[in-house]
């Protein structure tokens, strides 16, 4: 079955005959550890237009910047879109394997791309003035980089820089904001909805310095954000203990899934990940293969044969709750 | 104080120091009047990413069109900064008085504007090729054009045209969408928050051909539209009895609304509306006379000074509560 990007839980269930809510999805990355919500959404007043200040100031208090290094948008994937449209450059360096919609969006804005295989080599020279898109951690494979060396090669080269940290807040590691005061072609790209555990709320922050963000907001309307999603999100960010309480989960159940595949006679390579997912290439089973045995268990994986540099030998699996994994690991001693 | 568009209620409660709950806001156009939702939003699942086909199918019916003639946006707002990006066209034509983001959109995307005064004469001559937009029913009058004339004379300049129909729903008057079938560069945009009472949702619908919805998709994300947004419209579409009780309750109210006006002596002229608000031209009086008069009873009105051709004589009142236009009413009989 045709499922690019993973997380379509509704087609999956279509096609095994099953209602959605049955299906394990193991395919997308939004975290199972939800945040406690103290907002009561059936009394939530919808009526007037949004005011977003609230919403600015709790993300702008989360990543210590100020309001006005911040743009937001209905989600990330819309803010990449809009990037490629407003930066109006026309080559771009994508560090692949990457998110597919930056090679859609790059299109849609007649950008000359140039893939990188960071797997390879993530030193090969770049193209003057060319817009980089680093995503760090990356996907599929969860893998941080340090990319202080990479920063001064795209800088000598005047690039446009992108550093997309969807993944990033799963992590200990530090943000490339540390960069923004120093250059001023750079943009840091969050996600609000993996972490937070809500995909179905949209909402994506661009951080960069006041005068491109002043620029990104003349292409932007009034209004753009749902007055629910705002909330939810705002009462997301007040659970202080929500973070350290996914980072202990995800860890656990990480380990708990590295070991089950350790054990897969299937297996040949478990990348190390940062996040909340692993890439597992395998070996004498293809990941189409791996994805049709997994069905009558009604779990969902990542076939990464679309991703750039990958092919069907390589599968995502995203860590979630316990009892799915032990669902997974009955399913995986199952396959001959 | 600063209120472009209207709606703005949280800084017209700071400005006048009371709570946001205790305005009474007759500057946005939002129906009053509320469907029934019957959806428990505390319960519903935002984990994973949205699937939208269930949601253009309730769309498509309302409207009588097939799913692949829409592209829904976050809002109208936001389809008509991408409508103005997409069809890269280099001129415009504004029949104004209209709403003040086609302006900004237009110049974001770098058009030339030209604009009609339509209250003086609406059959100017219009350049060839040029992008037409106009409003109907128009705001900030609400009165609703026979377009048949005007559809000949853009159609022979080889116009691509915007029909804004985001105050149809209001009334009984029929749709351009009659016009799809025979013109080609047709686009007609429906705001799906008005009508539906609910401002903090951002859906709005642009309603082509086939071939122009691919075009437009193009430049879309996977995802855009908030989950919970999805299923409150969703659920307003169930809604079977709604949009009569609102044509019922809006009509009568708004008698109640020009009644009062006819009797306030700084009026000048009323503007014959089929929307649910009301132009007022007032004499000896202006708008922000009118509105600072109003503050001590905590009611909002949209002044019209920004609007094109148009001029701080003119103030728009929304059609709400009878509750809350007696508190107008009372309003107006202070001032002196």
């Amino acid at each position: 079955m045709n499922n690019k990007h993973g997380g379509n839980i509704s087609a999956f269930a279509k096609h095994i005959n099953c209602q959605p809510s049955e299906v394990i999805d193991l395919s997308s990355n939004i975290n199972f550890v939800k945040p406690k919500i103290e907002i009561d959404f059936n009394n939530l007043d919808i009526s007037a237009y949004p005011n977003y200040e609230a919403l600015y100031s709790a993300i702008a208090k989360l990543y210590k910047v100020e309001n006005y290094e911040i743009e937001l948008y209905n989600g990330a994937t819309t803010a990449i879109y809009a990037l490629f449209r407003t930066l109006n450059l026309h080559h771009c360096t994508l560090y692949a394997p990457l998110y597919g919609e930056y090679e859609k969006s790059a299109k849609a804005s007649n950008y000359t791309i140039h893939y990188v295989n960071r797997l390879e080599n993530c030193y090969e020279e770049v193209k003057e003035n060319s817009l980089v898109v680093f995503v760090n951690p990356s996907t599929p494979d969860g893998h941080f980089y340090d990319i202080e060396k990479l920063m001064q090669q795209w800088i000598q080269k005047s690039c446009t820089i992108l550093i997309d940290e969807s993944f990033l807040d799963f992590t200990n590691h530090i943000s490339a904001l540390k960069f923004l005061k120093s250059y001023s072609k750079l943009y840091i790209l969050k996600s609000m909805t993996k972490f937070y555990a809500a995909a179905g709320i949209r909402i994506g922050a661009v951080l960069s310095s006041k005068t491109n963000i002043e620029t990104l907001k003349k292409h932007e309307p009034l209004w753009k954000i749902s007055e629910f999603d705002s909330h939810y999100l705002q009462s997301a960010l007040k659970d202080t203990t929500f973070e350290q309480k996914t980072k202990e989960i995800i860890a656990e159940n990480k380990e708990y899934l590295i070991i089950l595949f350790q054990q897969f006679k299937y297996t040949e390579t478990i990348y190390p990940s940062s996040c909340n997912f692993i890439l597992v290439k395998l070996q004498g089973l293809s990941a189409e293969a791996f994805q049709e045995k997994l069905l009558s268990s009604k779990i969902m994986v990542r076939n990464c044969a679309n991703f750039h540099f990958l092919n069907s030998a390589y599968v995502r699996i995203a860590v979630k709750s316990k009892k799915n994994l032990q669902l997974l690991e009955k399913a995986l001693f199952q396959i001959k």
